[in-house]
Protein backbone atom coordinates (compact mmCIF):
# COMPACT_ATOMS: atom_id res chain seq x y z
CA UNK A 1 0.00 0.00 0.00
CA UNK A 2 1.54 3.05 -1.14
CA UNK A 3 -0.85 5.63 -0.60
CA UNK A 4 -2.55 5.93 2.87
CA UNK A 5 -6.34 5.96 3.46
CA UNK A 6 -8.35 8.71 4.82
CA UNK A 7 -11.82 7.46 6.98
CA UNK A 8 -13.81 10.24 8.35
CA UNK A 9 -15.96 9.48 11.10
CA UNK A 10 -19.76 11.63 11.24
CA UNK A 11 -22.66 11.63 13.53
CA UNK A 12 -24.39 13.86 16.36
CA UNK A 13 -22.70 14.30 19.91
CA UNK A 14 -24.01 10.54 21.36
CA UNK A 15 -23.66 8.62 18.57
CA UNK A 16 -20.52 6.69 19.80
CA UNK A 17 -18.81 7.51 16.85
CA UNK A 18 -15.61 8.74 18.98
CA UNK A 19 -15.52 5.48 21.27
CA UNK A 20 -15.87 3.41 17.92
CA UNK A 21 -13.25 5.50 16.19
CA UNK A 22 -11.11 4.50 18.94
CA UNK A 23 -12.41 1.21 18.77
CA UNK A 24 -11.07 0.81 15.52
CA UNK A 25 -7.72 2.42 16.16
CA UNK A 26 -6.91 -0.82 18.84
CA UNK A 27 -7.62 -2.53 16.05
CA UNK A 28 -5.58 -1.47 13.19
CA UNK A 29 -2.64 -0.97 15.17
CA UNK A 30 -2.94 -4.70 16.43
CA UNK A 31 -2.83 -5.92 12.91
CA UNK A 32 0.31 -3.70 12.18
CA UNK A 33 -1.22 -0.37 10.48
CA UNK A 34 0.36 2.83 10.97
CA UNK A 35 -2.61 4.52 12.35
CA UNK A 36 -3.22 8.77 13.00
CA UNK A 37 -5.75 9.46 15.51
CA UNK A 38 -7.28 13.19 14.31
CA UNK A 39 -10.44 15.37 14.98
CA UNK A 40 -11.75 18.27 14.27
CA UNK A 41 -11.92 20.85 14.94
CA UNK A 42 -8.90 21.60 17.38
CA UNK A 43 -6.21 18.96 16.61
CA UNK A 44 -3.40 20.94 16.43
CA UNK A 45 -1.90 23.49 18.25
CA UNK A 46 -3.12 26.48 16.50
CA UNK A 47 -6.64 24.40 15.96
CA UNK A 48 -6.92 24.08 19.86
CA UNK A 49 -6.83 27.38 19.89
CA UNK A 50 -9.23 27.79 17.26
CA UNK A 51 -11.48 25.44 19.36
CA UNK A 52 -11.38 26.98 22.21
CA UNK A 53 -13.10 30.38 20.65
CA UNK A 54 -15.58 28.23 19.11
CA UNK A 55 -16.43 26.03 22.08
CA UNK A 56 -16.51 28.73 24.95
CA UNK A 57 -16.93 32.01 23.72
CA UNK A 58 -19.64 34.23 25.44
CA UNK A 59 -21.87 35.85 24.11
CA UNK A 60 -23.00 36.20 20.20
CA UNK A 61 -21.19 34.73 17.57
CA UNK A 62 -22.11 35.66 14.31
CA UNK A 63 -22.48 32.58 11.78
CA UNK A 64 -20.68 33.28 9.42
CA UNK A 65 -17.51 33.97 11.74
CA UNK A 66 -18.33 30.59 13.10
CA UNK A 67 -18.38 29.06 9.50
CA UNK A 68 -14.88 30.24 8.56
CA UNK A 69 -13.34 29.66 11.92
CA UNK A 70 -14.50 25.86 10.94
CA UNK A 71 -12.48 26.36 7.36
CA UNK A 72 -9.47 27.91 8.56
CA UNK A 73 -9.25 25.20 11.63
CA UNK A 74 -9.66 22.29 8.61
CA UNK A 75 -7.27 24.17 6.16
CA UNK A 76 -4.42 24.03 8.38
CA UNK A 77 -5.66 20.47 9.69
CA UNK A 78 -5.23 19.41 6.04
CA UNK A 79 -2.12 21.01 5.06
CA UNK A 80 -0.36 19.70 8.46
CA UNK A 81 -1.47 16.95 9.08
CA UNK A 82 -3.65 15.10 7.28
CA UNK A 83 -2.14 15.19 3.90
CA UNK A 84 1.18 14.73 4.73
CA UNK A 85 -0.09 11.34 6.39
CA UNK A 86 -1.90 10.04 3.87
CA UNK A 87 0.75 10.38 1.50
CA UNK A 88 3.16 8.42 3.84
CA UNK A 89 1.03 5.72 3.82
CA UNK A 90 -0.45 6.00 6.99
CA UNK A 91 -4.33 5.89 8.16
CA UNK A 92 -5.92 8.62 9.09
CA UNK A 93 -9.06 8.59 11.12
CA UNK A 94 -11.06 11.97 11.46
CA UNK A 95 -13.01 12.63 14.19
CA UNK A 96 -15.56 15.04 12.10
CA UNK A 97 -14.68 16.63 8.85
CA UNK A 98 -16.50 18.29 6.15
CA UNK A 99 -20.00 16.98 6.71
CA UNK A 100 -20.14 18.31 9.92
CA UNK A 101 -19.78 21.63 8.32
CA UNK A 102 -23.10 20.78 6.22
CA UNK A 103 -24.41 18.91 8.40
CA UNK A 104 -24.40 21.06 10.95
CA UNK A 105 -23.47 25.00 9.87
CA UNK A 106 -25.88 23.92 6.66
CA UNK A 107 -28.97 21.81 7.71
CA UNK A 108 -28.80 22.62 11.46
CA UNK A 109 -28.27 26.49 11.66
CA UNK A 110 -29.76 27.21 7.78
CA UNK A 111 -26.68 28.53 6.31
CA UNK A 112 -26.54 28.09 2.20
CA UNK A 113 -25.62 24.66 1.89
CA UNK A 114 -24.06 25.10 -1.56
CA UNK A 115 -21.54 27.72 -0.27
CA UNK A 116 -20.42 25.92 2.31
CA UNK A 117 -19.94 22.61 0.18
CA UNK A 118 -18.16 25.42 -2.13
CA UNK A 119 -15.78 26.37 0.91
CA UNK A 120 -14.68 23.04 1.92
CA UNK A 121 -13.79 22.36 -1.48
CA UNK A 122 -10.92 25.17 -1.22
CA UNK A 123 -10.18 24.07 2.49
CA UNK A 124 -9.23 20.83 1.81
CA UNK A 125 -7.51 21.65 -1.58
CA UNK A 126 -8.06 18.07 -3.24
CA UNK A 127 -8.76 15.99 -0.12
CA UNK A 128 -11.34 13.85 0.15
CA UNK A 129 -12.15 10.86 2.72
CA UNK A 130 -11.54 7.77 1.62
CA UNK A 131 -14.86 6.02 3.46
CA UNK A 132 -17.10 8.31 6.05
CA UNK A 133 -18.68 6.23 8.45
CA UNK A 134 -22.18 7.79 9.43
CA UNK A 135 -23.18 7.19 12.52
CA UNK A 136 -26.81 7.60 12.24
CA UNK A 137 -28.89 7.45 15.89
CA UNK A 138 -32.17 8.80 17.16
CA UNK A 139 -32.28 12.28 18.34
CA UNK A 140 -33.81 10.82 21.80
CA UNK A 141 -30.69 8.18 22.20
CA UNK A 142 -28.38 11.15 21.40
CA UNK A 143 -29.83 12.89 24.30
CA UNK A 144 -29.83 10.18 26.42
CA UNK A 145 -25.98 9.87 25.98
CA UNK A 146 -24.97 12.77 25.86
CA UNK A 147 -26.59 14.00 28.95
CA UNK A 148 -26.23 16.84 31.10
CA UNK A 149 -22.56 17.53 29.37
CA UNK A 150 -23.13 20.02 27.03
CA UNK A 151 -21.16 22.90 25.60
CA UNK A 152 -22.44 25.65 23.46
CA UNK A 153 -22.59 23.10 20.47
CA UNK A 154 -24.80 20.11 22.28
CA UNK A 155 -26.93 22.91 23.58
CA UNK A 156 -29.09 23.58 20.56
CA UNK A 157 -31.93 21.29 21.48
CA UNK A 158 -34.00 18.07 19.94
CA UNK A 159 -35.06 20.22 16.66
CA UNK A 160 -31.51 21.28 15.95
CA UNK A 161 -30.43 17.69 16.38
CA UNK A 162 -33.40 16.38 14.08
CA UNK A 163 -32.22 19.07 10.83
CA UNK A 164 -28.58 17.70 11.57
CA UNK A 165 -29.66 14.19 11.03
CA UNK A 166 -31.61 14.67 8.40
CA UNK A 167 -28.87 16.84 6.88
CA UNK A 168 -26.31 13.48 7.07
CA UNK A 169 -28.56 11.46 5.41
CA UNK A 170 -29.39 13.55 2.67
CA UNK A 171 -25.76 13.60 2.10
CA UNK A 172 -25.29 10.03 2.27
CA UNK A 173 -27.80 9.89 -0.60
CA UNK A 174 -25.28 12.24 -2.35
CA UNK A 175 -22.68 10.00 -1.76
CA UNK A 176 -23.50 6.67 -1.49
CA UNK A 177 -19.88 5.12 -2.52
CA UNK A 178 -18.23 7.52 0.43
CA UNK A 179 -20.57 7.61 2.91
CA UNK A 180 -21.96 4.44 4.96
CA UNK A 181 -24.47 4.76 7.44
CA UNK A 182 -24.35 2.70 10.69
CA UNK A 183 -27.19 2.20 12.99
CA UNK A 184 -25.79 3.73 16.35
CA UNK A 185 -29.05 2.99 18.11
CA UNK A 186 -27.38 -0.74 18.54
CA UNK A 187 -25.52 -1.32 21.36
CA UNK A 188 -21.75 -0.90 21.22
CA UNK A 189 -20.46 -4.03 20.32
CA UNK A 190 -23.49 -4.68 17.49
CA UNK A 191 -22.01 -1.23 16.06
CA UNK A 192 -18.42 -2.30 16.44
CA UNK A 193 -18.70 -5.24 14.63
CA UNK A 194 -21.05 -3.03 11.69
CA UNK A 195 -17.69 -0.84 11.11
CA UNK A 196 -15.23 -3.22 11.71
CA UNK A 197 -16.54 -5.24 8.59
CA UNK A 198 -17.09 -1.63 6.59
CA UNK A 199 -13.40 -1.29 7.17
CA UNK A 200 -11.75 -4.11 6.65
CA UNK A 201 -13.35 -4.08 3.59
CA UNK A 202 -12.47 -1.15 2.80
CA UNK A 203 -8.39 -1.85 3.58
CA UNK A 204 -8.87 -5.13 1.42
CA UNK A 205 -9.79 -3.22 -1.43
CA UNK A 206 -7.15 -0.77 -1.11
CA UNK A 207 -4.43 -3.35 -1.12
CA UNK A 208 -6.00 -4.80 -4.36
CA UNK A 209 -7.16 -7.79 -2.06
CA UNK B 1 -27.74 62.45 8.38
CA UNK B 2 -29.93 59.33 9.32
CA UNK B 3 -27.18 56.79 8.02
CA UNK B 4 -24.01 56.95 9.43
CA UNK B 5 -20.50 56.10 7.58
CA UNK B 6 -18.05 53.71 6.93
CA UNK B 7 -14.43 54.64 6.20
CA UNK B 8 -11.35 52.07 5.96
CA UNK B 9 -7.64 53.39 6.01
CA UNK B 10 -5.76 51.26 3.80
CA UNK B 11 -1.85 50.95 3.11
CA UNK B 12 1.41 49.21 4.28
CA UNK B 13 2.65 49.65 7.77
CA UNK B 14 4.70 52.47 8.25
CA UNK B 15 2.05 54.51 5.96
CA UNK B 16 0.86 56.60 8.70
CA UNK B 17 -2.48 55.61 8.31
CA UNK B 18 -3.16 54.78 12.10
CA UNK B 19 -1.86 58.15 12.88
CA UNK B 20 -4.13 60.01 10.52
CA UNK B 21 -6.91 57.86 11.62
CA UNK B 22 -6.68 58.92 15.32
CA UNK B 23 -6.26 62.82 14.38
CA UNK B 24 -9.00 62.10 11.71
CA UNK B 25 -11.29 60.82 14.87
CA UNK B 26 -10.10 63.81 17.25
CA UNK B 27 -11.05 66.52 14.69
CA UNK B 28 -14.83 64.71 14.03
CA UNK B 29 -15.21 64.19 17.93
CA UNK B 30 -14.37 67.89 18.39
CA UNK B 31 -17.09 68.70 15.75
CA UNK B 32 -19.89 66.96 17.39
CA UNK B 33 -20.12 63.08 15.40
CA UNK B 34 -19.92 60.31 17.26
CA UNK B 35 -17.18 58.20 15.80
CA UNK B 36 -16.77 55.02 16.34
CA UNK B 37 -12.48 53.98 16.22
CA UNK B 38 -11.99 50.19 15.17
CA UNK B 39 -9.62 47.87 13.53
CA UNK B 40 -9.13 44.56 11.63
CA UNK B 41 -7.83 42.23 12.55
CA UNK B 42 -9.12 41.71 16.45
CA UNK B 43 -10.50 44.54 17.40
CA UNK B 44 -13.46 42.31 19.13
CA UNK B 45 -12.68 39.84 22.03
CA UNK B 46 -13.61 37.33 19.56
CA UNK B 47 -11.64 38.66 16.99
CA UNK B 48 -8.20 39.63 19.57
CA UNK B 49 -8.06 36.12 19.90
CA UNK B 50 -7.91 35.60 16.33
CA UNK B 51 -5.15 38.02 15.86
CA UNK B 52 -3.25 36.63 18.14
CA UNK B 53 -3.34 33.25 16.56
CA UNK B 54 -2.32 35.34 13.34
CA UNK B 55 -0.04 37.24 15.04
CA UNK B 56 1.83 35.21 17.18
CA UNK B 57 1.62 31.47 15.82
CA UNK B 58 4.77 29.93 15.99
CA UNK B 59 5.69 27.65 12.40
CA UNK B 60 3.83 26.93 9.59
CA UNK B 61 0.79 28.38 9.15
CA UNK B 62 -1.03 27.25 6.07
CA UNK B 63 -2.11 30.40 3.59
CA UNK B 64 -5.73 28.85 3.46
CA UNK B 65 -5.64 28.71 7.27
CA UNK B 66 -4.62 32.78 7.87
CA UNK B 67 -7.24 33.66 4.79
CA UNK B 68 -9.88 31.92 6.63
CA UNK B 69 -9.22 33.20 9.84
CA UNK B 70 -9.05 37.11 8.52
CA UNK B 71 -12.65 36.15 7.27
CA UNK B 72 -13.98 34.90 10.50
CA UNK B 73 -12.99 37.82 12.24
CA UNK B 74 -14.38 40.25 9.66
CA UNK B 75 -17.95 38.47 9.67
CA UNK B 76 -17.76 38.98 13.63
CA UNK B 77 -16.89 42.99 12.85
CA UNK B 78 -19.59 43.62 10.17
CA UNK B 79 -21.71 41.61 12.42
CA UNK B 80 -21.25 43.09 15.99
CA UNK B 81 -19.63 46.31 15.29
CA UNK B 82 -19.76 47.82 12.37
CA UNK B 83 -23.48 47.61 10.59
CA UNK B 84 -24.84 48.45 13.70
CA UNK B 85 -22.91 51.45 14.37
CA UNK B 86 -23.95 53.18 10.82
CA UNK B 87 -26.91 51.88 11.09
CA UNK B 88 -27.30 54.32 14.46
CA UNK B 89 -25.92 56.74 12.24
CA UNK B 90 -22.06 56.87 13.79
CA UNK B 91 -19.14 57.34 11.81
CA UNK B 92 -17.07 54.06 11.43
CA UNK B 93 -13.21 54.88 11.25
CA UNK B 94 -11.57 51.39 10.53
CA UNK B 95 -7.83 50.66 10.27
CA UNK B 96 -7.44 47.71 7.34
CA UNK B 97 -10.59 46.04 6.24
CA UNK B 98 -11.11 44.18 2.77
CA UNK B 99 -8.58 45.51 0.50
CA UNK B 100 -6.05 44.22 2.94
CA UNK B 101 -7.13 40.78 2.42
CA UNK B 102 -6.53 41.55 -1.46
CA UNK B 103 -3.47 43.58 -1.48
CA UNK B 104 -1.48 41.34 1.38
CA UNK B 105 -2.65 37.94 0.29
CA UNK B 106 -3.18 38.50 -2.69
CA UNK B 107 -0.73 40.57 -4.24
CA UNK B 108 1.45 39.31 -1.54
CA UNK B 109 1.44 35.79 -1.05
CA UNK B 110 -0.08 35.13 -4.44
CA UNK B 111 -2.97 33.49 -3.45
CA UNK B 112 -5.76 33.98 -6.02
CA UNK B 113 -7.40 37.30 -6.00
CA UNK B 114 -10.67 36.49 -7.05
CA UNK B 115 -11.24 33.87 -5.02
CA UNK B 116 -10.09 36.55 -1.61
CA UNK B 117 -12.66 39.40 -3.91
CA UNK B 118 -15.39 36.72 -3.83
CA UNK B 119 -14.65 35.64 0.32
CA UNK B 120 -14.56 39.13 1.31
CA UNK B 121 -18.02 39.73 -0.24
CA UNK B 122 -19.49 36.37 1.85
CA UNK B 123 -17.52 37.94 5.12
CA UNK B 124 -18.75 41.71 4.52
CA UNK B 125 -22.56 40.45 4.05
CA UNK B 126 -23.40 44.05 1.96
CA UNK B 127 -21.53 46.46 4.03
CA UNK B 128 -19.14 48.61 1.62
CA UNK B 129 -17.09 51.63 2.67
CA UNK B 130 -18.76 54.49 1.48
CA UNK B 131 -14.87 55.91 1.56
CA UNK B 132 -11.15 54.12 1.46
CA UNK B 133 -7.93 56.25 2.51
CA UNK B 134 -5.27 55.17 0.66
CA UNK B 135 -1.98 55.91 2.33
CA UNK B 136 0.42 55.09 -0.42
CA UNK B 137 4.15 54.75 0.36
CA UNK B 138 7.15 54.08 -1.08
CA UNK B 139 8.65 50.74 0.46
CA UNK B 140 11.98 52.40 1.52
CA UNK B 141 10.15 54.81 3.80
CA UNK B 142 7.58 52.26 5.24
CA UNK B 143 10.26 50.18 6.50
CA UNK B 144 12.60 53.53 7.26
CA UNK B 145 8.67 53.78 9.83
CA UNK B 146 8.55 50.63 10.80
CA UNK B 147 12.02 50.17 11.63
CA UNK B 148 12.95 47.18 13.92
CA UNK B 149 9.63 46.56 15.54
CA UNK B 150 8.69 43.55 13.14
CA UNK B 151 5.75 41.01 13.67
CA UNK B 152 5.00 38.46 11.70
CA UNK B 153 3.24 39.91 9.42
CA UNK B 154 6.06 42.88 8.55
CA UNK B 155 8.91 40.72 8.29
CA UNK B 156 8.45 39.36 5.21
CA UNK B 157 11.14 41.79 3.30
CA UNK B 158 10.91 44.55 0.90
CA UNK B 159 9.74 42.36 -2.11
CA UNK B 160 6.70 41.75 -0.28
CA UNK B 161 5.89 45.02 0.53
CA UNK B 162 6.19 46.41 -2.82
CA UNK B 163 4.21 43.56 -4.47
CA UNK B 164 1.30 44.82 -1.69
CA UNK B 165 1.79 48.71 -2.66
CA UNK B 166 0.80 47.62 -6.46
CA UNK B 167 -2.20 45.66 -5.00
CA UNK B 168 -3.28 47.95 -3.47
CA UNK B 169 -2.78 50.54 -6.54
CA UNK B 170 -4.25 48.07 -8.75
CA UNK B 171 -7.33 48.00 -6.32
CA UNK B 172 -7.53 52.01 -6.57
CA UNK B 173 -7.67 51.76 -10.21
CA UNK B 174 -10.73 49.04 -10.47
CA UNK B 175 -12.64 51.40 -7.51
CA UNK B 176 -12.19 54.74 -8.39
CA UNK B 177 -15.00 56.07 -6.78
CA UNK B 178 -14.52 54.30 -3.43
CA UNK B 179 -10.22 54.12 -2.65
CA UNK B 180 -8.84 57.77 -3.02
CA UNK B 181 -5.22 57.88 -3.18
CA UNK B 182 -2.81 60.05 -0.15
CA UNK B 183 0.79 60.36 -0.64
CA UNK B 184 1.75 59.38 2.64
CA UNK B 185 5.40 60.14 1.80
CA UNK B 186 4.83 63.41 3.05
CA UNK B 187 4.87 64.93 6.51
CA UNK B 188 2.29 64.18 8.72
CA UNK B 189 0.91 67.67 8.49
CA UNK B 190 0.61 67.70 4.91
CA UNK B 191 -0.75 64.38 5.13
CA UNK B 192 -3.80 65.23 7.63
CA UNK B 193 -4.76 68.34 5.58
CA UNK B 194 -5.05 66.11 2.26
CA UNK B 195 -6.93 63.54 4.64
CA UNK B 196 -8.97 65.93 6.28
CA UNK B 197 -9.80 68.05 2.71
CA UNK B 198 -11.24 64.18 1.70
CA UNK B 199 -13.09 63.12 4.73
CA UNK B 200 -14.78 66.74 4.77
CA UNK B 201 -15.94 66.66 1.34
CA UNK B 202 -17.19 62.97 1.98
CA UNK B 203 -19.21 64.41 5.03
CA UNK B 204 -20.31 67.47 3.37
CA UNK B 205 -21.87 65.50 0.73
CA UNK B 206 -23.11 62.42 2.86
CA UNK B 207 -25.13 65.37 4.53
CA UNK B 208 -26.77 66.98 1.29
CA UNK B 209 -24.53 70.15 1.95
Amino acid sequence: MKKGLFITFEGADGSGKTTQLNKIKDLLVEQGFDVVVTREPGSLDIGQKIRNILLHQEGFVSDRCEMFLFLADRSQHVDELIKPAVEQGKIVLCDRHTDSTVAYQGYGRGQDIELLKRLNKIAVDGIVPDLTLLFDVSTQTAQDRVGSEKDRMESAGAKFHSRVRNGYLELQKENPDRIKIIDANNDIDKVFEDTKNIVVKLIQESRGV
